[in-house]
């Protein structure tokens, strides 16, 4: 018995490191097929270059859905549709402008634009004296006396500190979100942000802003992280200084739109769901290259070498454009809702959103056990660089699945660089390095594989 | 006595828990102090756009000792000096022209550079018909028959299914060092090579060649990878089509130079060196930004941050700017023939010469049991994205002190995007992310720390 038992151990064991093996081959093709591939990186040229900044509601945004569409149909998916949904449209209008003029330093004009989904100036711009802040307590202290008619200029910096520059963000990002909102309790009437940025730039960067119903809408621009730190030199020997701006955005009704999906059936199990995904649309002052650009050629670039490598997922492959990761997430709520109303079964969900830069890992939102699962395939990932498996967030559009039991993971890539272009003129097609990009796309491939052969056993 | 026994394992764990805290936070410092600089991006700013490519033996390679050593004296090191050395000294000349004439295809210009110590053409240059050969076995399989009179094109590609980019170069860079060499034996009249590079560019890579002392010297250029596809589609058609280059390079008496260095001596052991270093010579076509202009930028920056952050070392560090890597590696064999010659204890020496990309790992030249104890501070470095720790090749210029007994390390970067710019006009300023140079600073000085503070105990 004994005898038959250590043979019974030793057979297992074979099998588990011919398993091994074979696992290592497979992502070997993986990696080695994308690196080799010419078509993701022309994809991504077309998307930013023909077609541009994507605004949900724009006629851009609804180019890029066709186009994708096209993609995945040459690419022979077993099923292509849509999700039908409505959008915020919201328009910049003509360029924004801005100076400033103070008896001590004379005029300048300043590089602003418009947070996204913020009121527009009157036709003549807003003209005020501007108060700095730091940090939103400031604005208490300073309180009604001290803010009533002034532009407040938010000028808090990104923590350069930090190694992961998501985290900077995550401490700077609610001056933009909330600023306009917190200023106008106190009667400013304009609000400046300093852009979200690690750098010393000339071109500002725009992002989603909020108003609370409370209060009376006052317009938000961000600012060139340059003209940021001038206009601060400037109030320290000038706190009279007139800042002057115009803004011309708009809202117009909903648009319709939808989220575009493509699909592999799965042989064995084809009501069971593998998501990956990013999102389609995109700000309109620069072409998204890596927000969220990469994504969508990652995901449609998965799909490719699953067909290229002739290989037949168990589970039904999702291959999801989100619309409307910017503004209101509107595809991302679609999607977890429609997977309630239908009961699908959903074993995983992947996203890309965190810039086409060398992937270093995957942050995954699941119980610690799944963290666990996942953490054993490691040895896989490491002779491509793959090396940091951790519980955390996962991506904007498939947050909303949160809770319905089945692990949501994030595409973690080197985020040095990513805030040099998120949501400004400077995240175009030349920014992104082709290796790099296919590196992500191998990446989740891989994942994928592994998640669909098997599942998550202990 | 059992108690008294437990009661000092837990002592002992408690003073290395303590003693891990206190590394963690020293690390801590390191890369925040690194990441909130600003001054060594300034510095490779100056390097690379006042001074510019540095070839051993040129005004701009002695302009670029001058201004370290006053980098160096500014940061009042305790001591700076120089390390005599003769190089050699090879010029360009004028611009290398080149065309390509098809009685189908018509004729074209074409980019090609000399390759480094190449003998230039006649003053009327090279006109030949042309052999495309892809490895040096089909040399021997053509023969003189066929490769008397021509000009052999070299046109092996980088393979881009590596994900360290440095092994694809390793395997393509023979043709560019042999070539010239491998193709005269058969009485070819000229060399011409793909650049090293994994994309298409119109710009060519230069790189040293050598000649072997048997073989009459023909002149050997690199070509750009896009002139090289286009080249290679004419021959299929046109086998006869005429190649001409015109060349103007020449060799010079060896010039004097020095390698540069400064020193924190050691307050406890003055005597015993850790050296971390970095190479200030480049090529002539490009500013040498990546290589390895970085690399003296963090040795400068290693030696600020101890400065800056007070640390004084036990040990000496010795800062140095080698001289000559590019060549015949003059500044690394100096460097290790005064260690011997002067009886120096050496107990580690730390270079970077992969670029200054987001740093990874290191590659430990030692024996395994070093590699194991360097490798017990991975915690440490793992917020910081540096989990790679592997027994390796470590550096060109640490290289010399091989087998002396103590480790030599190599700073281990993402690789992609290394060869888009190595040894070509685009590995200027711009190309440099100051937030991944500086974590490379911090991650060298952070080993660095722990290596002068803990030795390498079990």
């Amino acid at each position: 018995m004994k005898k038959i038992a250590v043979a019974l151990m030793f057979l297992i064991s074979v099998i588990a490191v011919r398993a091994q093996e074979a696992d290592s081959t497979m992502l070997k093709y993986f990696y080695s097929e994308a690196l080799s591939d010419q078509e993701a990186y022309k994809n991504l040229e077309y998307l930013c270059t023909k077609i541009g900044g994507r605004l949900c509601g724009s006629p851009q945004a609804a180019a890029a859905l066709e186009w994708a569409r096209q993609v995945m149909q040459s690419m022979k998916l077993d099923t292509v549709y849509s999700q039908e949904l409505y959008v915020h449209h919201w328009e910049r209008g003509e360029k924004e402008t801005a100076s400033m003029a103070s008896k001590v330093f004379g005029s300048k004009t300043v590089n602003i634009c418009a947070l996204g989904e913020s009121i527009a100036t009157p036709t003549d711009g807003i003209s005020a004296e501007v108060v700095e802040i730091k940090n939103m307590d400031q604005l208490k202290k300073l309180g009604k006396k001290m803010l009533a008619g002034k532009i407040v200029f938010f000028n808090k910096e990104m923590d350069n500190q930090y190694y992961n520059t998501f985290e900077a963000y995550g401490d700077a990002v609610g001056q933009r979100f909330h600023g306009a909102s917190e200023a106008a309790k106190y009667g400013a009437v304009g609000v400046i942000v300093r852009s979200l940025s690690l750098e010393g730039e000339d071109y500002p960067h725009t992002g989603i802003m909020h108003y609370d119903t409370s209060i009376t809408k006052i317009p938000a621009v961000a600012i060139s992280t340059d003209d940021a730190d001038l206009l601060s030199s400037w109030l320290k020997s000038d706190y009279e200084l007139i800042f002057h701006f115009e803004t011309h955005c708009e809202f117009f009704p909903e648009a319709e739109s939808y989220n575009l999906i493509g699909e592999i059936k799965g042989s064995e199990k084809p009501n069971e769901i593998i998501t990956v995904g990013g999102h389609i649309d995109s700000w309109d002052i620069g072409p998204g290259a890596h927000d969220d650009g990469i994504g969508c050629i990652q995901t449609l670039e998965v799909a490719r070498l699953f067909k290229e490598l002739k290989i037949q997922p168990k589970h039904t492959l999702r291959f999801v454009m989100f619309m409307d990761e910017e503004s209101a997430q509107r595809g991302g709520k679609k999607y977890a809702a429609l997977m309630l109303t239908n009961k699908e079964k959903h074993i995983a969900a992947i996203e890309s959103d965190e810039g086409g830069f060398t992937p270093t890992g995957f942050t995954i939102q699941s119980s610690a056990d799944t963290v666990k699962m996942i953490e054993k395939w490691k040895d896989l990932f490491l002779p491509y660089g793959v090396y940091n498996f951790k519980k955390g967030w996962s991506g904007v559009d498939i947050y909303y699945m949160e809770g319905s039991g089945f692990p949501l993971i994030g595409l973690m890539t080197d985020s040095q660089r990513y805030f040099d272009y998120q949501h400004s003129e400077a995240d175009t097609f030349d920014k992104v390095n082709k290796r790099e990009l296919q590196l992500g796309s191998a990446t989740m491939a891989s994942l994928i594989y592994l998640i669909d052969k098997n599942g998550f056993s202990k």
